[in-house]
């Protein structure tokens, strides 16, 4: 631990993650879903039509791997793939209504889960870790690795 | 996205941890250093002696993976491995003088990339989101999986 007496900002954060994904792990059960397909629903949710490449990079998977994966939704009804307009040959992925509302009420449940962690945290820093937590995650990786080698003056 | 207008947090942390990860990489070049490498040192920094498995459980990596790590770091004469007093079977790890000046200077190097970062945040931001960070990161693990099921009333 350093001068300051906190520890580097990834090994505190890193267990942090861990911890969130297995909270999270039997809240998906719940509504039957898998990390990952959960992951391509909040994609989807979050930003409605695309295609296979688009949301897998979006989501950090591999193209071939979410094949399955989306088999899997479309056969259940949540997803469905439709050609695109601008290109017959490529299919676009989209939320049914279904999908929408699994989605909401696994988000939900998670949400309920997360809010009774951070009801641990004083008011002021909750306020002041998820405002962080919300520039520090939507800055372009660059702007984080960039600033190594040519911090500002 | 939740009607909140936040995402998840694991879906906020998790891509923060990789840039941090990836930051971290080119400083630890310059320091001669692996990810696994640094580990160790920070660990030993943190609590100085322990036997090589103690050591593997804190750091979340295999026994067998981190062996060559540890005849590395010994080779290079920033640990030693000395007969446990109490079973001379067991051999416990610690710092040289030289490990510990490396891994501080490592350190050192790092928070000045997570200050630069952080320095982008309102002062009352970071402050909260450190303050929240160390509460978190430190909560036993069944703390956060345990009220997935049992949330307060």
């Amino acid at each position: 631990m350093a001068d300051d007496g906190r520890a580097d900002l990834a090994a505190m954060l890193a267990p942090l993650v861990r911890a969130l994904v297995a909270a999270e792990r039997p809240i998906l059960d719940e509504h039957g879903l898998t990390m990952w397909g959960y992951s391509v629903l909040l994609a989807l949710a979050e930003q409605p039509t695309r295609t296979q490449a688009a949301l897998a990079e979006s989501i950090g998977a591999d193209k071939t791997r979410i094949i399955g994966v989306l088999d899997d939704l479309q056969e259940r009804g949540l997803l469905q793939r439709d050609p695109d307009p601008n290109d017959r040959r490529v299919r676009v992925l989209s939320l049914t209504e279904d999908g929408r509302r699994v989605c909401g009420a696994a988000q939900a449940d998670i949400r309920k889960m997360e809010e009774t962690l951070l009801a641990r945290l004083p008011a002021a820093d909750r306020r002041g870790f998820l405002r962080a937590l919300r520039v520090l995650s939507t800055l372009p990786r660059g702007e984080i690795i960039g600033r190594v080698r040519t911090p500002d003056p």
